[in-house]
């Protein structure tokens, strides 16, 4: 088991190395990365379709999506008149750099003032691999349950951002709220949670006022 | 990248070795096994709960949790005064079959008529790893959308059994029940699929008669 471990790690550097390229890149660009991670079925694209409608007008927008198989998440966002590429991970659990390199290199999608890269769904695996964003955004829908904060504890630490998602659900479903912000809180004190509901619109307006309140600080440091 | 696709080989086929041995053990103790599969959220523990609620006093019923972290699942089940035995994977995304033999020879769970093991939240890497059961159970919960078995069609292949759960919560959420029935029988036609609702009871009886039946059919092979 050591050599697989020993392997790993490599690979894991090597990985990182291009993330930091990455990170170079998109400083040059001024292009604010952020890197979206949930269980399948949180909301991730509604809620891009949703930012796209609000900030589409006056920002830049482009979309990596990663999926195992399917276009069906890049051409929703297509539709919508803005640039997405698919990543079709054929049955990998997560993404990596080198998929993002490509992805700059097949499609063109900077520059943009923003770039949303949506991972596969999946809670555990994309937690530790570094797509060269400025920061990981978590999403847990209400539907999913409050217990998940504190039994996939890793993402919630390293996301600065946990979005509760379909909040407009709460009135159908057990979900204790303040148990979760609570939990969220002492996994990630410095953290910044937001309640979202894409279907009725609540909580969009401080979601796309973080993003552009962070696309100014990025710009101005 | 070949050394480690090789070393990943030698690691899966010593797996399956331990899978097999844990079959003829089932077979023995004439054990009906489920591999329950799905994303986090989807109710997996609570559609046990139910299950338990259900057949306990008829038969024997064994839990195996899987989980990244927390002993919060096995706790829900214990509570109803059957066995459960927590895997805590510390991070890994799937539970292979050497957990399940140390499970065995830490926690007293055999002899039971049904052992349900129920993996790690995740719908991807869960899929290729054999834990000796008779067959997969994949649950996707009306709330995570009607696209996901085409988005992650391996493990809506492999499964013998689909279980739509949270039926109830169909009136509140876009979910096109007759395509994602269509989309499973077309993944994996000689399949069965389960629609659920744990909390107005719906479809558990079918659940239920379902497993004695494949109990039966166990026993009689």
């Amino acid at each position: 088991m050591k050599t697989i471990v020993s392997i790993r790690r490599k690979a894991l550097a090597a990985s990182e190395e291009h993330a930091e390229e990455l990170r170079g890149r998109f400083a040059e660009s001024g292009t604010l990365v952020l890197n979206l991670i949930s269980s399948p079925g949180s909301g991730k694209t509604t809620l891009l379709e949703t930012t796209v409608g609000r900030l589409a007008e006056r920002y830049r927008i482009a979309v990596i999506e990663g999926d195992v198989a399917t276009e069906r998440d890049a051409d929703r966002i297509r539709a919508l008149g803005v640039p997405a590429h698919q990543v079709l991970t054929g049955g990998a659990c997560h993404l990596d750099a080198r998929q993002i390199e490509t992805a700059l290199e097949t499609a063109d999608l900077l520059p943009a003032d923003i770039l949303f890269i949506e991972n596969v769904g999946n809670l555990i695996c994309p937690t530790t691999y570094d797509l060269g964003e400025d920061f990981k955004v978590v999403l847990l829908s209400v539907t999913e349950g409050d217990d998940k904060p504190l039994k996939y504890p890793a993402i919630f630490s390293r996301a600065d951002v946990t979005v509760i998602t379909k909040a407009d659900l709460l009135p159908y479903v057990p979900f204790d709220l303040d148990a979760v912000l609570e939990h969220v809180k002492s996994l990630n004190p410095s953290g910044t949670i937001v309640i979202v509901s894409s279907t009725t619109g609540d909580g969009v307006d401080e979601w796309c006022d973080l993003l552009v309140e962070r696309l100014g600080s990025k710009r101005e440091s």
